[in-house]
Formats: structure tokens, C-alpha cells, sequence
């Protein structure tokens, strides 16, 4: 079941065990944030997660939802790992991983069939691959040398319904671009919230949800804060990675 | 000094009074927000507050500043209030309140000549303005009645040199406007400060600065949160209103 230095490791608050591996990929607590964030159906419709990586976003998606997800994700490695862990949670009948270029989702799953979709991109420019020891497999996931921020936002719009909602994550300081990206691919901003290190800080990280051809009218919602004074989680990060206590 | 229903207030931190009235104008909460935010030069340069009202703006940024600063106001009723406070506050050499209206604010006063603009333009569109029972003064001043979003916000650029700074406050629902007013007027935004009346409520007013032609790095500054949970100032509201006590 596990190859090399793969990890089971714990899903938190689910009831879940997800296939991780230090130097091919982990998620992170974004992908966690936007689980949460998104508005998701409850039972009906198809949801798509793109850029899926190792599938966490499917398996806390089958926890809060009955519907179909599917996650597609480009490395057939990371693919790997994501098939494995929802076989491992039994969760075949509900999440299926599709191996492939986010870009060409549309023409492989349908254009303009879908109700949700899901992403959390490669955050940061390909010109800053600097660190020539990263692993490939982190460079594709975290540099946009297969998937531009356009080309991932172009692909959510192709695949949703109209009034379908797609939802996002990203650094905060690509705000601008995020928002052009979104009204240039008729996904107009719905709701926008900032994720703040500590209070007192900047923001580093934007959660956003669009809807297709919409309506403007943009929500910004109250700022998550991650980390309390003393380092420690704030108790809303904590309910949302470890669940009510 | 003081006309029909006028009253001399006092400018809370500041050692300055200003003439207000609740039929014409009473300045917000918002101008001092704003007269905080923005970037200005502390001797050298001018500084332009469009769409000034009494007045409020440029006697708050004259505690902070040496700098020359220019008040463009279109109703002639608040301009003269304006300058009676300048007056009173013997600001004379410092302040200028000039009647007229912002959109030719740049023939009037020169193109590309200045360093800081600062602007708390009309907030409402047009058509939102259903109470027939408003004061003209108040439509005028709240409404986009002689002054679109647009129009602000390219009078600001035009105005500005290269590299000068443009600080808008605006509701929060209009950021996706106020963000597109501002690439399209070469006005690349830079500061983005987001208030919230209160902790765990959306946001309902921004704070934006923008730098002529500057590079594209958009910075989301710690929320401000107006009211605590006694619905009393916060500590940091309290400190810009009324100083470090």
C-alpha cells in the first residue's frame, strides 16, 4: 500500500486517513481552508478539484458532501497517491482521481457540466524557481511551470454550469490578479476572505469564491487569523483542522 | 463666523476646530480613517484633497504634515465652510480650499504636478438615491451625482507625478470597481486596509493607496475593526480619533 517514505497519515477532524510523503508532497493548511471555504452541494451535481495533488481536498470534500468529486491532478505520482488513499477509505463509489493536464480538463470531463469546482493552484511565478535541490515533484506542484493562474481560473470557468461556483486559493499579494483572472473567465468574486499569520499582520493568503456569469456584488468576510500570540492556533483554525472539542 | 445652523467642533486629537452642520455637512468617521491611512509627504511637495467638504481631511493632515495641501470642493456652501475653518485655524498658508469641480481639477491646477492625492469620494451610484427627503447638500456629497467612481479616481492620476500616491477610502462592496478604476488610471494599487465595524462581521469600508505607474505588489494590511463586543471604539479607532491617551 505504501511505496518508499510515504506516510498514512491522520485527515484531522475526519474520520480519515490520507497516503502523504515529505518529498513528493503534503497538503497544507490551505487546502484544509479551502475545503471549508467552499459552498459545495450537499448531495446532488458533480464537484471537481483541480490541481488535486495527493486528494485532500476530495476527502474532506466526502465528509462535508455526498456528492461526485473528482480531483484531477497532473503528476501521475501524486495521482497515485491520491487513488490509493480514497481506495484506502473506501471511498471509490464517491471520488474518483483523474491524471491529467488541468488545461485539457474541460475537453476530457465536458465543458459547462459541472457545479463546483474546486483549486488551489501553484502560487508562485515560474521565474521564482530559484531553489534548484526543490523536487520536481514540488516544483510542479508549487510553480506555475504547467499551470498559470489564467489557465487554471480559464479551465474552472470552462467546466462550470452557468451560475456554477468555482473556489480558490492563493498568496495574498496575487489578489489583483486573482480578481482580473476571475471577471476576465466570467467567474465574478462572491465572497472574499484574508487569512492573516497573526492579527496585526498582513495577510498571506486569500480564500475566494466566484459565480459564474453573476452578478457583482462582492462580500468580504470577517479575516481568519491562524496563529494566537503565544504561536498556538487560534480556536477557529483549530475547530476547522481538528473539529469541534 | 458661524452661519444658520453651524456649530464650531473640535477635531478630537487635533488642537483644531472645524465648522460643521448637521442640514450641510458633518464630517465621518471615514475622513479621519482616511487622513490616517494615506502616505504623505511630512514637509516637502502638495498634497490634494479631492472632494474635501468642510474640510475635514486637510486640517487632520495638517498635524501630520508641513507639506502645502489644496481642498477641491464642488458645492460652494461646503467650500466656504471649508475655508472659515482653514481661517479660524489660522491655516491659511498652509491649506487652500479651492471651489470646483473635480473632474476639472487638473486644467484647473496642472496635469502630472503633484505628489499625494487623497479622495472620500460620493459612495452611492446614482440610482440608489431613493429618499426624496435628503438635503441637496448631502445627495451631492454621498451620491455619484457630478462625480462617478471613474472620474475620482482619473482626476487623482492625472493629477498625480509619476510615482505620486493616490488614497481613496470607499464601501467594501466596491473594491472590485475601485480596483479596475485604478489599473485602468495608471494607478497601480499597493496598500488595501479593510474595516470591519466589527470582530466576525464583514467588512463595509476600504482603505486603498495606489502609486502612479508603480509595479504591480498589492500589500493587505491587518483588518481594523471599529467596534468591540461593548460596541465601544476599539483601542485603535479610539487612539485615531481621539490620540494616545
Amino acid at each position: 500500500m505504501l511505496k518508499q517514505d510515504e506516510r498514512l497519515d491522520y485527515l484531522l477532524a475526519e474520520e480519515l486517513r490520507i497516503i502523504q510523503s515529505p518529498s513528493v508532497f503534503s497538503f497544507s493548511l490551505d487546502a484544509v481552508l479551502l475545503a471549508r471555504f467552499a459552498s459545495i452541494p450537499f448531495k446532488r451535481g458533480t464537484i471537481i478539484d483541480l490541481c488535486t495533488g495527493n486528494g485532500a481536498i476530495p476527502l474532506f470534500l466526502s465528509a462535508r458532501s455526498e456528492s461526485r468529486i473528482i480531483g484531477v491532478e497532473l503528476q501521475e505520482r501524486l495521482a497515485d497517491m491520491a487513488t490509493r488513499s480514497v481506495t484506502y477509505n473506501q471511498l471509490d463509489q464517491q471520488i474518483d482521481i483523474i491524471r491529467g493536464d488541468v488545461k485539457e480538463a474541460p475537453s476530457l470531463l465536458g465543458y459547462e457540466k459541472f457545479d463546483t469546482v474546486t483549486c488551489n493552484p501553484p502560487y508562485f511565478p515560474a521565474h521564482e524557481l530559484s531553489d534548484r535541490n526543490i523536487s520536481e515533484y514540488h516544483a510542479i506542484a508549487r510553480h506555475e511551470l504547467h499551470l498559470t493562474l489564467d489557465e487554471a481560473v480559464c479551465a474552472a470557468s470552462q467546466l462550470l454550469k452557468q451560475r456554477g461556483k468555482a473556489a480558490f486559493v492563493h498568496r495574498a499579494d496575487r489578489l489583483m490578479d486573482m480578481l482580473e483572472a476571475m471577471r476576465r473567465n466570467r467567474l465574478e468574486p462572491k465572497r472574499l476572505r484574508l487569512v492573516h499569520p497573526k492579527a496585526g499582520k498582513e495577510a498571506n493568503t486569500l480564500l475566494i469564491e466566484g459565480t459564474k456569469d453573476g452578478k457583482a456584488a462582492l462580500k468580504i468576510l470577517p479575516p481568519l487569523i491562524v496563529y494566537n500570540a503565544d504561536n498556538e492556533y487560534t480556536e477557529e483554525v483549530r475547530e476547522l483542522l481538528y473539529g469541534k472539542s
